[in-house]
């Protein structure tokens, strides 16, 4: 096994960082590598905010839900789906290029541009020494976190990425079989064969909680499912996605 | 610079693979590379299908607009967005989900999770001297590509990824200036900023195509997006992506 592949089977979230800021170097490295992933036809359709400002960051964190460590961390990211520059070149060629732009085919290439960026900059930091962490919770306030950052239309945050040095060690949480995960030629449907992967992973993930707390906790990942899913979350943002320009079609 | 991030910046997509399969090791460290990058609240809602029928692979590449580094290469990858697992946990326990797996928040949570697992089997692939190349195409026909993967609803194939053993270099394509990616705190709006680092791009694409070709090409990327975003691409995916499930409010 390679270093690069050691490292990325080695992932887990960090939610604590010390106070050494990320250099500059290191900033730009991480930005590269961004840039180097795939691209959907070489659109590039995303941008990455990093944010520096002390008080800005208190502000995301508290939006987020209080997560401490998108204030205190080393270098803080936000990945945005981004066509501005695309609705921009239009525009300035008396262009009307907005169905084009507005609808789910586009929404689809924004995102996964971004997502793609990301983790490659998750994988550079972490081959670096650097812990890194998702900040889905941006989404929760998704209208306060653009007014804060200024992202005009054409523009979503999608997620932070919270990344520095860590603090303490934190351990990996098992993944779905992947016999769950992985189909071959055809996606395979058959219960019986769901069934028995379901409840060997979720004895196993139930297994794990109850010595790591003492039997005070022991659920299992479907039972974790089922609460997750048991309300809408996020549910305004059907329409503040559409607001903004995306996913219109 | 440490050999991941050299790895990761050395990225190119490549469109050509000896006949060489990747063998079953090879393919089970890509699988649990995907699964080893994070996931939004743990949910793994994303679903790898390795397509090894030569048939089907053949229909595939001609689904995707007659590529054929989708039929020939070392193993082919169909990553899908997957909430049907956890519909399938909320029927059996007698709950009505359907609201919050069928938001655009659990779509975004879904084509994330997806393209965060994909991107980390490319730089573990390319880690291995293999090459990768995405497959947005597997969209010019999604409805087809559904029925022949069988891909049941709550599962939604994103892009393909064509991992092989590389038959003939490519070369890199520049990316956007930093410039125009980074932004510092707030999202950079200014049209002299944006014009210029536009123009700068733009003169050092087009000289790039005329050297390559002798003249013959010599676009700007400003003008490669202007055309690509000419007319809406795959503008029957929003209504199919809703009748899969996803997406709907």
């Amino acid at each position: 096994m390679n270093k690069t592949i050691e490292t990325i089977l080695n992932h887990r979230s960090i939610r604590s960082f010390t106070d050494e800021r990320l250099t500059e170097e290191e900033v730009l490295t991480l930005i590269k590598s961004a840039q180097a992933a795939s691209t959907s036809s070489y659109v590039q359709a995303y941008s990455i905010i990093g944010v520096t400002d002390q008080e800005k960051k208190a502000k995301l964190a508290e939006l987020a839900g209080n997560q401490p460590y998108v204030e205190k961390n080393g270098h803080f990211f936000v990945f945005c789906a981004d066509l501005k520059r695309h609705d921009y070149i239009a525009k300035k060629a008396g262009k009307n290029h907005q169905e084009a732009l507005e609808n789910t085919e586009a929404f689809l290439i924004s995102v996964i541009d971004a997502a793609l960026a990301a983790q490659n900059v998750s994988v550079a930091a972490e081959s670096m020494g650097l812990g890194i962490c998702y900040i889905g919770g941006l989404r929760n306030q998704l209208k306060e976190v653009s007014e804060l950052l200024e992202t005009p239309s054409y523009v979503l945050p999608l997620f932070g990425l919270a990344i520095g040095h860590p603090a303490n060690p934190s351990s990996q949480k098992e993944r779905l079989p992947v016999e769950l995960i992985y189909h071959e030629n055809t996606y395979q449907q058959d219960e019986a064969h769901v069934d028995r992967y379901l409840k060997e992973y979720d004895d196993r993930i139930s297994s794990y909680y109850e010595e790591r707390t003492n039997g005070e906790r022991k659920d299992t990942w479907s039972e974790q499912m089922l609460r997750g899913f048991s309300q809408p979350k996020r549910a305004f943002l059907g329409d503040f996605v559409k607001e903004k320009g995306f996913n219109r079609k």
